[in-house]
């Protein structure tokens, strides 16, 4: 049976949870990138608008877009014609993985439309793709939107993806400044290189982090989710998030650092009368700046757009 | 009770399992040293001999005396007088962690004798000022001495370790060159500075490792021990190395690596036939080059000193 029409969603995530620089990422609930793929005359991929007044509708500069033309190279069907349209409600540089969510979301969709050709991995490499080239090569938060869940890349030459288990209790608080933050400008911040000391510091932090997920250790997670690397370079960048951390970790947070590259930065605890407090605190922190903060409360999202039913996929 | 004698047996190990530099550590089943500590009129640390004839005796010098001094100073009972007997079996500057099996067992055995005044965590830190003076701050050894098994160390300041499961069937061929290599040494070697994406592939493959210990996957654990730090730094200072992994791997090896800093490897596998294999390859390797090589057969061991039950530790 020949579709005419596929959707898929794809939700947003935490890129490095902290210390797990490019390799860590969790997908959280709440808002998600939709992509419908519809069948089109004319061979290749157009998009219907670019999901974003502030987002080409340029396939080819598109995240979704970009992904989809690389799922049609790739199953060898350039001939056929899609027409892509994006439901973007991820913010955009937001650090919320939103650029990732365009991409899995557009590669999925057209894969479904097409028969599912492809296989997790290759939708991967498709995605990642459009994820080098609009903000770097780095695979965290396209594997957590594919798959949901809490993941390990632990590679992407070739693509070794790893999916950990997660607490069920932890709660995750996003709070997303008024502020958008181009990733390609946050990683030009980080260091080149980094003295054995810190690196021997920040991977056992990181291999704790795994630990604790295994064995659903929040304590540890807490201890370890301590990122001495790209937090300290990037909070120049951020006006408002040592103090908003700070805010957060009186109230109660176990954890906390900046979501992907930022601005939105994400808190961590066990229930959700901290969570609401925490949300409180941060909220209270930019408003005292007059910076208007975005402030919820998720769960680690288990669904990735590559589990969803169908069903939940057709308009 | 006040004893008048106590013993204690701490296992060697591989430090670093491959990527975790300074991180992993693994007791292994096989030789390990003893110390066993006698009450002395005269106050303060004496021991018996060095352990071996090239080690001092002087017990300010030795691994067991210093952590047995420190366990003294630490329990507040200096006054006490010990006569010390290292029963040394590992070998020296081996790399099968045989001064931290030495400084835990001479920690442990003063404890016992003095009726268990101190906890695992004071334990750790007495051992860790013997193994800061003679090889380096690190508490990888130690660790899997004290702790026995696969762990972590998070953090030394505060000491925060981390005991993983891992799977039953894991093999692990030892094979020791007739070289002594010193720690010291083998550490100057290594690079002062990394550059970011060999830290973040490391960091990766060290939190695979313990997604893999996590769950029992082997065939992960043979993917993600893959160290591109130290052994690179490492293998010119190891001749014959090079060699045995290839023919370790060829005989059906899943990874290898140097054992903590050398000269000792380490090959795994998840059975007794192929772990015969490899010995066979790797001893052929050492042979061909006229070089005698110790190859042995461990398994994890799953006690370290701290867990032997008293009735194995009085003689």
């Amino acid at each position: 049976m020949r579709l005419e029409r596929a959707a898929a969603l794809a939700p947003g995530g935490v890129g490095n949870i902290g210390p797990g620089l490019d390799v860590l990422g969790m997908a959280v609930t709440g808002p998600g990138d939709r992509v419908i793929a519809e069948r089109a005359d004319e061979p290749g991929v157009k998009m219907t608008g670019g999901g974003h007044p502030d987002l080409p509708r340029a396939a080819d500069r598109n995240a979704a877009g970009i992904a989809a033309i690389a799922v049609l190279e790739r199953a060898g069907t350039l001939d056929d014609g899609v027409r892509l349209t994006l439901e973007k409600r991820l913010p955009l540089s937001g650090g919320q993985g939103g650029s990732a969510a365009s991409a899995v979301a557009g590669a999925v969709a057209v894969n479904r439309l097409l028969g599912n050709p492809l296989d997790a991995t290759a939708l991967f490499e498709c995605a990642l793709i459009s994820e080098s080239k609009l903000s770097g090569r780095h695979g965290d938060n396209l594997a957590s939107a594919l798959f949901g869940g809490v993941i390990l890349v632990r590679s992407l030459d070739p693509v070794d993806i790893i999916s950990l288990p997660f607490p069920a209790e932890l709660r995750v608080v996003l709070a997303h400044p008024a502020q958008r933050l181009d990733t390609a400008e946050a990683r030009e911040v980080l260091p080149r290189f980094i003295d054995r000391a810190s690196a021997i510091a920040q991977m056992a932090n990181v291999a704790a982090m795994v630990a604790a997920f295994a064995s659903g250790d929040i304590a540890l997670l807490a201890r370890a989710l301590d990122d001495q690397i790209a937090e300290p370079a990037r909070a120049h960048l951020l006006p408002g998030f040592v103090e908003a951390k700070a805010a957060a970790l009186r109230a109660g947070a176990l954890a906390g650092s900046i979501s992907g590259a930022g601005p939105t930065s994400f808190y961590i605890t066990d229930n959700d009368t901290t969570a609401a407090a925490i949300a409180a605190a941060v909220r209270g922190e930019y408003d005292a700046r007059g910076v208007a903060c975005d402030v919820r409360i998720a769960r680690v999202a288990a669904r990735g757009a590559l589990t969803l039913p169908e069903d939940a996929t057709s308009a």
